[in-house]
C-alpha cells in the first residue's frame, strides 16, 4: 500500500485558458447562480482538441480550474453570505490549502477550440485544468443538507451574491 | 493581463488521504451512485483540522483528489457505460490531462480530523486534494441534457457501474 504524507507534492498544467468579463475579485460574483447570464470563453489550447468531442451534447459542464488570484490560506473565515467564521473547507471561499476551484456553467456551443458558456463566476485569466461533464442523473441531491447555508437567506444571497456591493446585511 | 500557456505548471499539496474498500482498479465503482452503501474515511492531516469546522452540518461533501493510479493521458475512449469512442472531457475517465478527480459523497459524521463517509467511489490510498460542501441550492440541475449519457439505460449502467464484472453489454 502506498503512503501519503503531507508533503505529497502533485503537478498539474493548465490545458487553458478562461477568458470573463470579471476583472476585479471583489465584483466578481461568488458562484455561477449569482452570475446568471454573464457570458465568456473556455479557450482550451489546441493539443487538447481531440478531447472535446461530444462536449457539446451537454448543456452544463464542470470547469476546474487554479485560483491563481487567491489569498493566503486561511482555515477558519467568514464566508461572504455568513456573519460566522465557519472552517474553510465548509465553505466556497478560495483561500484554500490549495488554490483549486470548481464552477458548474452553461456550455452555449462549441466553436473548434472555444467553448461559449454562460453563468461565469471567475476571473478573467484564470488557468484552465480540467473539465468534466455535469450528469443529471449522478451529480443532482434535491435532499441534501447543506450546513449554515440553509440559513442564509436566498434573497439576500443572491443580491449579496452578485458582490455588486460589498456591504453585509 | 497575466498570459498564461500550456507550459503552466501548479503545484498542490495532498491535504490528506482517502481510506476505502476499494484496492483494485478494475472493480471500483465508477461513480458514488453506484457506489451505494460503500464506506469509508477521509483522514485530513491534523494540520488542516481548522478547516473541518461546520462541515459535520452537511449531508454531502465534494472531495477533491488526486487519480494517482490512473493510466497515460488519453483524448479519446470509449467510456465503461457506452460503446461509442468519446472525447476525455465529456467523460469522467481517469486518464485525463490532469489526473484530477472529484466526488460527491455523503458524510455519516466527523471524529476529530477523520470523516466517515459513504456511497465512496474512491480507491484506497488516494491523495485528498480538497473538501468541499455540497449546497443543495446552487449545486443541482434538475434540467440538464447530459450528452451520450442520456441515452444509457439507467438499470444497465448500475449494474455496469459496480464493475464487478468487466463485460460490455
Amino acid at each position: 500500500m502506498q503512503q501519503h504524507t503531507s508533503t505529497d507534492e502533485f503537478r498539474f498544467r493548465s490545458i487553458g485558458v478562461i477568458h470573463s468579463p470579471h476583472t476585479d475579485p471583489e465584483r466578481t460574483p461568488i458562484q455561477p447562480i449569482y452570475a446568471e447570464g454573464v457570458r465568456g470563453r473556455v479557450e482550451v489550447f489546441t493539443e487538447y482538441s481531440d478531447g472535446l468531442q461530444d462536449l457539446e451534447g451537454f448543456s452544463h459542464i464542470y470547469l476546474f480550474y487554479v485560483l491563481d488570484r487567491a489569498s493566503a490560506p486561511r482555515l477558519v473565515l467568514s464566508p461572504y453570505l455568513d456573519r460566522a467564521e465557519r472552517g474553510v473547507f465548509s465553505t466556497r471561499a478560495p483561500c484554500r490549502p490549495n488554490p483549486l476551484g470548481f464552477s458548474l456553467v452553461r456550455l452555449l456551443r462549441c466553436e473548434g477550440t472555444m467553448l461559449h458558456v454562460q453563468d461565469l463566476d471567475v476571473l478573467n485569466g484564470t488557468p484552465l485544468l480540467d473539465i468534466k461533464p455535469f450528469f443529471r442523473q449522478l451529480d443532482s441531491r434535491q435532499d441534501a443538507r447543506s450546513g449554515w447555508f440553509d440559513d442564509v437567506d436566498e434573497s439576500t444571497a443572491r443580491a449579496l451574491g452578485r458582490r455588486k456591493d460589498r456591504r453585509r446585511p
